[in-house]
């Protein structure tokens, strides 16, 4: 009965195991995204408040915020940027950063419980990062891979899991404050991909009890009807137990699956949730005819 | 590794473990059907065939074909129906009745290693099947029910599973030609029946080591946008195991999340019918333009 609570200042979202599963919005990162990363490095945030608009009104329950770019002042762009969506929305935020800095400068101005994205399981990451979710007493996403990168094993990948685990006990974060990315590989690519990261997650929520938590368009990269095939992957991932996902909120054909398999796994009280929004389609089809 | 071989004349189908899911086409059935009933029941066969040829065009490994028609004579539309059904295709059939004799005449008739649908756990109904699919060398669907009745309980429905397994031993028919359906309970009326129905296919397939199928739609009877329920739901029990369904596929999001599940389980080598499925997909819609 695992349940991580993250939090803003007047709103808490619970990830846990016998909750709906806590879909956290991917699109607040310029990776891949030249106009967003141009104008975010130009300190123009009218596209970031667009994003978070946009992904909140499709569902998303919390929002990641990343602002990787080169050559920019990334610390402060990801502590103003937290801070604008903070002023926009109550949803609880993941502050995402591949370093410590800018996480510790959007730790700092941010109100509530973090999620902090993310530590793995190398000695030096631990080291910087796990002091800084301790200090805010933020959760903290744990890759699974350590110093030697992304491992097919699973064995691998479930050690890395249980030492991130383990560290963090060490410097005092309880396990319910960790979520484990049991990292999904392309199937295109890795022929035993998904089995491998459905087992993953089936051990780190049977064997380390912790919450999971996945980047679920990953799975189809590199093939065709995409999102037809993150779709069905993340019913399964919900299958194996996993409990949220980074994703993209405006996919609808992803958000049914996470709903169906929010009912179909006893998650949504009498289906409510899916009847609600199966009402909201049926409207906005009528408003388009 | 369990693997079920059902055939025709000319060609075999293999419910396996590690194989590609297999899909029988649940159409040919006038339960809920008026016109198709109304013409079977005069002889007309037109309807059946149009629904042979578009199920297998849609993607169906197996044609399931019932005939359980009130106040006609079920026994000689069955044979007829299965007759018919076999000279315009290859594929296997699933002979389908509630009552003993239509099968028996359907299996007299059917050319091949036939899939018999069903027997359950009670005794008058398993002494009265497996007669007949041992005579036949045929292959059986055992409904995890017995006398009792359907149950919400997945210890009962287990055991009736572990029954028929038992009792076909008995009567000279390996596990591998029983094909066990833990029985799909609509979510909308049934608060764990998600959690259940995965736990039986798990220990079904864990434990008793047979291949399973089940009628995917049930799920998400009662409820709105029922075949989005339903695609999730197959996804989800692929997941946990299921090796084939009795199914609609003409329902597009279904065969999707089929396609996808096998895709992601590692069943569809290199991803080359996901491939082949989304090129078809793109040329049809090409063609709509």
């Amino acid at each position: 009965m695992t349940e991580t609570v993250i939090s803003s200042a007047s709103k808490e979202v619970v990830i846990g195991f016998d909750r709906p599963f806590v879909v956290i919005g991917e699109r607040i990162n310029p990776s891949g995204r030249r106009m967003l990363a141009e104008e975010m490095s130009a300190g123009d945030y009218s596209r970031v408040e667009k994003d978070a608009r946009a992904q909140i009104e499709a569902g998303a329950d919390m929002l990641d915020v990343n602002a990787g770019l080169p050559m920019a002042d990334e610390k402060k762009i990801l502590a103003e940027a937290v801070k604008l969506v903070q002023s926009l929305t109550d949803v609880p935020l993941a502050i995402d950063s591949s370093a410590v800095e800018p996480l510790a400068a959007g730790l700092a101005v941010y109100q509530g419980k973090a999620l902090v994205n993310s530590v793995n399981g190398e000695d030096e990451r631990l080291e910087s990062v796990l002091p800084l979710v301790k200090k805010y007493g933020a959760a903290v996403i744990g890759m699974s891979h350590d110093a030697e990168g992304l491992s097919p094993d699973p064995e691998v990948r479930f050690k890395a899991a249980k030492k991130i685990v383990e560290r963090a006990a060490d410097h005092g974060i309880p396990a319910c404050d960790v979520v484990i990315d049991p990292l999904v590989f392309p199937v295109g690519a890795v022929a035993d991909a998904g089995r491998t990261v459905l087992d993953v997650t089936r051990r780190v929520r049977g064997e380390l009890k912790v919450n999971t938590v996945c980047g679920a368009s990953n799975v189809g990269f590199g093939l065709p009807e995409r999102r037809s095939l993150n779709a069905a992957f993340i019913a399964m991932m919900m299958t194996a137990g996993l409990t949220s996902a980074i994703a993209n909120p405006l996919h609808e054909e992803q958000m049914n699956a996470i709903k169906a398999a929010d009912a179909i796994l006893g998650h949504d009280q009498q289906c409510m949730a899916w009847m609600t929004r199966a009402r909201a389609k049926m409207k906005a089809e009528k408003g388009k005819n």
